[in-house]
């Protein structure tokens, strides 16, 4: 397997996670992306992923999966335990449905404040610039912690009492943050409790 | 089985199809939230989904499932053939793929021109408004259209040769193109042919 990424981007920092939690570091050859030099915006890269977007599967076959949720279910899928996305319909769509929630009101919401609200990757590579869209989605980003460390006053992981793709999303959604310095609020102790947690898992090691 | 949902709002069509699809449709009560009326900002209804939006699948336990992607993933697993998200490792990630950009660059965009470049559902319900990045969407949504006209020069559906997850999420997201009147380009053929199939499905007639 290769993985098309850029090292220390959020999306790729996903993909790194779980094939660490599920042993598979070892099995891929990373290929470097560089996409604040316009690497992602080649004719190469695109019939790779017509999205333009870091990170890329590739499988020994040639197919090419994108979008990091996807990537993620192929992993958790193909080798055994333990399990990132749940076993069984109910176990399997409470995970999806509290990995989507933190994907859309973390991860996506401080890229978003980040190429809209602070200099991003640059005009050349994120033409479209809308700053007060930017600092709306800062206000969605903290309303989220805080929903966040609501769910953890009573879970010890964010979709349950195991780790999951869910903390997987959260991890990267707050590396994020600490790179575009939009502090998590010192009340949200919950919160502080799972980074905690989560952060000292060697997965994370080879995310940063 | 309890569905949450407003009838004739995208995500909850979304249900609809999966539920038709299944052969699950007469085993579910449907319980309206009137929506318009601000029905999904009581306490109650945000006990049920904190994001405070339809659709919500209430199981004979009590477990609650929001989420559109989710409540798709639970009904396909938890019911028999035909699937919705495929099987195995690689057939699922390419599904899940393919219905991850069709809902962010179709379903998801046309929601944001639906809300930010037009009344919406009216500062009651949805008091941030920006109308710059609302009509940016409408680009992505024509974008989206363009690659899907691509994709189906060479597939019959969105994720290859059978009707899947993506298809649903086409068709929601066709339905509200229609509903704010943003029309297909005449020259997309191959959408058009699309779109004579899917929506002359059974599926189809449960949604509208």
């Amino acid at each position: 397997m290769k993985v098309y990424e850029f090292k220390g981007f959020a999306n790729p920092a996903r993909v790194r996670i779980a094939l660490a939690e599920k042993g598979l570091f070892d099995k891929v050859e990373f290929i470097q992306v560089n996409v604040p030099a316009g690497e992602h915006r080649t004719p190469e890269f695109l019939a790779k992923n017509p999205s333009g977007v870091v990170p890329v599967l590739e499988l020994d076959d040639g197919t090419q999966i994108s979008e990091s949720t996807a990537i993620t279910e192929y992993l958790d899928q193909s080798a055994g335990e333990p399990t990132l996305t749940g076993k069984g319909a109910k176990e399997r769509a409470y995970i999806h449905m509290r990995q989507r929630k933190i994907e859309s009101g973390l991860l996506e919401a401080i890229g978003h404040y980040f190429h809209h609200a602070t200099d991003g990757l640059g005009p050349q590579n994120y033409a479209h610039k809308n700053k007060e869209w930017g600092e709306y989605q800062k206000s969605v980003v903290l309303k989220t912690m805080k929903a966040m460390d609501d769910y953890l006053a009573s879970n010890e992981y964010l979709a349950g009492d195991k780790f999951t793709v869910a903390d997987i999303t959260g991890m990267a959604g707050f590396a994020f943050c600490d790179f575009v310095k939009v502090e998590t609020p010192a009340e949200l102790k919950n919160l502080a409790a799972w980074k905690g947690r989560v952060f000292s898992r060697p997965s994370a090691a080879v995310a940063a």
